[in-house]
């Protein structure tokens, strides 16, 4: 059994669509964000850099924290979503690793600025929109090429993108961002159907 | 025979260390980001984001950007610096994630904001700064109780590194936040010691 420590964010959901799309039985215990707990000592032994999700799989034993570790983890355990060699695999590895240092910390300052922040800070609101705006292009022209973000299959790229592309059209208050990107609106409803897609997006706030 | 695209930065550094550390043959190609030459069709092709570095396996074919996922392929290929399987495989992976998904980027607001911005934004060179110092922290915890970054082993989340924390000390001005990272300074001189490191950090402005 794999324990998912969660909560309600697009980091979150890319653990707990894994782990449906993967199959794999999973039980949840959130971890409330809005209350401080990812600072729990106990929490911090498994993700010492205080953030969610983290997993601890019971079989192995072992504990992973930042979701591009943990989407290549269930990916190899199963053997699922992520090629084990060859060209196709380093395609899937080059779009993960494009949204974990690229859209998803520049969506996540975009949502700051936008949203969160105390102050109105003009300059750094052009800047994230700007970068938002590059971002969607490059991913844009990708899937004008490719069914998904990595080629013809479904793979964790895919769940690692899509619930920050949610994140903005919703949270984010950005869906205007996406008017001129009708091959990223395809994807996200053609991934949006998935039932396993569907399921992990409502994982987070409810220990299971 | 592998052709590295760079240029003389903490990214390109990551894969230029990997290279000699991993002692395979590669030649350089420089892509001078000063010039735009990053936005070059050829250039596109292997880096769709417009980033360097990327490089070509001419033995394999594959191209690969984004520097997360070229530090993996390399592993992978000489079997060095990445274990292939267990708890020391996901240690490797959590912390390189961590450097793609945090300290990278944040470290680049940082620089951006401390160094490259045409205005004073201090609302954001605050929020950078304390994000700094925070994942300065848990790097810190982190070596305190191993000899390295991933564990005991010397690996590709080193390389990942050390680069950035270069940067940082260098080009962002930023020495003071490492008045108090005993455990990181004797890290960075540690591996700043190692001929491969010291070689990488030379490599981008020259074709080879």
């Amino acid at each position: 059994m794999i324990v998912l420590h969660t909560w309600t964010t697009p980091n979150g959901f890319k653990a707990s669509i894994a782990l449906e799309e993967m199959g794999l039985p999973y039980k949840v215990r959130p971890v409330n964000i809005g209350a401080d707990e990812q600072f729990h000592p106990d929490f911090l032994k498994i993700s010492p850099n205080n953030k969610i999700p983290a997993i601890v799989d019971e079989e192995t034993g072992i504990s992973v924290f930042e979701t591009g570790a943990i989407l290549v983890y269930l990916a190899e355990k199963t053997g699922k979503f992520l090629p084990a060699s060859g060209e196709g695999r380093y395609k899937v590895l080059e779009w993960l690793n494009w949204q974990m240092g690229g859209l998803g910390p520049m969506f996540g300052q975009l949502g700051h600025f936008a949203v969160f922040a105390p102050e109105k800070v003009p300059y750094a609101l052009n800047r994230y929109t700007n970068e938002a705006k590059r971002l969607l292009g490059v991913l844009e022209t990708q899937l004008s090429k490719h069914a998904y973000v990595a080629g013809d299959d479904f793979t964790i790229a895919d769940m690692a993108i899509y619930p920050w592309i949610n994140t903005l059209r919703t949270f984010y208050q950005q869906e205007a961002l996406l008017t001129d990107t009708p091959h990223i609106r395809a994807w996200f409803d053609k991934v949006g159907t998935r039932p396993a897609v569907q399921k992990g997006m409502t994982v987070g706030k409810t220990a299971t």
